[in-house]
């Protein structure tokens, strides 16, 4: 493990994720930055925060572009540069990598990085077609293929290459709606059966209602500085200690593999190699699981478990509050819902009140070690990054 | 004048600018990337380049977002780390400042960095509406605002302010046109007279047809290192010693001054001071014509002349090839013309160009000092770099 931290987190902030009615994105980014604030006192935001990136995947939700700005006047930050990246439902993800390279820069020593996006006051039908972006054009989109058909074309293969089952799906959605349900700021806070799993309807097989994440409203941040500054603004710094992105094909049908992702395998890599850690040092982590089978790769991917036992690792309970290595304990993008742009800074506000003993009826008990694993698309982006208690 | 420049641009690249028709946005920058790869043969692109930032404002106009993967993958450099930033028209403005921040991070030695936009395939309508997404949606696109109408404001508070006149604005697009005619990448190459310009039909008053930049297809990209690494690649780089970014309302109609960009000034401000340097110390910028208003506010906002002086500095030729300062060698936004992500590092392909002595038929002698200035919307977000001869 190495001493040196990258960066470290100095607070972060969550607005309510669900379905916020009469709100623009600009309001919902606000509640997440004033949460921030009023975690970090000894902060003045106006003075202290020197640039914001935000995560935002769509632009044709609001019909409103140009986030980063909008998001940096409505977080009370006029002028500071403020830029909007986009890498799918990665988004937030690749903006905390690039807010991780502007404090490493030396060009600013504070910087809020967040992600936000409205989609629930539009049809299900308007959303899929908007998420569709993600995918590839030519090949995937014109033919008709949306995500949950993606998907379930790796679920399928991993059936196929490993004997997983529609159970080991359904065990992990019964977890995180479980996690959810002990998180007060996440969409769905309500327990469900493995029944109501199983036999929920087909949306594209073997994936059903419950294998799906939620389509959600809500923003979230972090605020980032110097390791050697932290101790200016908090006794309780959450340091950032690896960070791996990596990109592949847009489009599922050139891939390798339809059972692995080779994006979040490199990302992983690079975030593990840059912290000297291994699999085995993590302690909690929130990964991608826009689907439940997304989560199951992702166990393998980051190495929790060797490839095809994902659906193993789930059922033996070891990912759950209470086991080995508890995975989404804010719910996840399945319970706590997948506010797409904001979902990897979301993650990574879990992390940070995780590892400073703020996670109140989930906290997992001296979790040290955290781990964020974000996926854009079909896997044609993944950031993964790795943290450590202060 | 500052000895350390912050990074070194070791090759750039740019698309024929026009109408591709037939063409994708990922074959677009494809071009871009192989003129980039073979001005510098001593770089090996899929083992050198270790990250790519991608200008890219709009997802509608190809029903694609996720463009940063999406570009990776077609300039072949599957696998690395890629990134769609977004700031409307200076998207790829943004794009530069994240990926100079990517170098100075130590994450990556060298990244490229680039813009595309696919926009010729629509219809006006639907260029206009997308672009539109750039502005206030509750206050200004939902109130039937579009850009010309926004500039229009702009012009007729500088006309009611200064005295600018409908005279001074047609100059600027006779000049640029003049320039265009020797690009021989740019879309419209040909000379128009000032009586063209002053009789071509009305916009929204007082800009007209030859008052507004071009609805364009094309892409552009540059390779960025740490300065000790260019002579490994290059012997003659160009240096980037200054870099500003800042951001305003995202409505016109919250703005304290209407002839003025704050977001401009500041970025300006920083960059200069970066760079120890003063506006009499630059030789030949490009600045953001999106409509030849923009670029009379630009003079006066970079301090190439006092506020107010803007038409007076075109009316004198003092910005036209020969002149003290020549502005927009390459056309500008107005003849070259303005796929709006590539516009960014569009600018900074030309000032590469000049400073390196290939801009051929439109060379400006002994040019030592060059500068970009790139503006989002009506002015939410505005990037300057200031960039050194090598």
């Amino acid at each position: 493990m190495k001493d040196k931290p990258l960066v470290s987190l100095i607070s972060a902030g969550l607005s309510k994720f669900g379905k916020l009615e009469g709100l623009y994105a600009r309001e919902i980014f606000a509640e997440a930055a004033k949460e921030a604030y009023e975690r970090c006192p000894k902060l003045d935001p106006k003075k202290d925060i020197k640039a914001l990136y935000v995560g935002h995947m769509g632009e044709s939700y609001e019909h409103q572009g140009h986030t980063g700005a909008t998001m940096a006047d409505w977080a009370g930050l006029l002028h500071i540069p403020a830029t909007r990246t986009e890498a799918a439902c990665a988004s937030s993800g690749a903006a905390l990598r690039t807010a991780l390279q502007a404090v490493l820069s030396g060009l600013s020593d504070v910087v809020m990085v967040g992600g936000v996006e409205k989609m629930t006051h539009r049809s299900t039908a308007d959303v899929t077609e908007y998420l569709a972006m993600a995918s590839d054009f030519p090949f995937e989109q014109w033919q008709g293929m949306t995500f949950p058909g993606l998907y379930a074309l790796m679920a399928t293969a991993h059936m196929h290459e490993y004997g997983t089952t529609e159970k080991d799906m359904a065990t992990v959605a019964v977890k995180n709606h479980y996690h959810g349900s002990l998180n007060p700021k996440a969409h769905m806070q309500k327990e469900i059966t493995l029944e109501t799993a199983m036999t929920s309807r087909v949306v594209a097989w073997p994936l059903k209602l419950y294998d799906c994440s939620l389509i959600t409203d809500g923003a979230s941040c972090l605020i980032l500085t110097k390791p050697e500054l932290a101790s200016k603004f908090t006794d309780t710094p959450v340091h950032i200690v690896g960070s791996g992105q990596a990109s592949d094909t847009i489009g599922l049908y050139e891939r390798e593999s339809l059972t692995s992702l080779a994006a979040a395998k490199l990302a992983a890599k690079q975030a593990y190699e840059m912290a000297d850690m291994k699999p085995e040092d993590i302690n909690i982590a929130e990964v991608h699981d826009c689907f439940t089978i997304a989560e199951i790769i992702a166990y393998e991917d980051l190495g929790f478990c060797k490839a095809g036992e994902g659906g193993k690792l789930a059922e033996e309970g070891e990912t759950r509050l209470g086991g080995r290595i508890p995975v989404n304990t804010s719910g996840g993008l399945k319970s706590k819902g997948h506010p797409v742009g904001a979902t990897g800074t979301a993650q990574a506000y879990e992390i940070f009140l995780q590892l400073t003993g703020q996670a109140e009826r989930r906290q997992v008990k001296d979790a040290e070690i955290g781990l964020t694993h974000n996926v854009g698309g079909s896997g044609a982006t993944a950031t993964v990054h790795i943290y450590r208690r202060g």
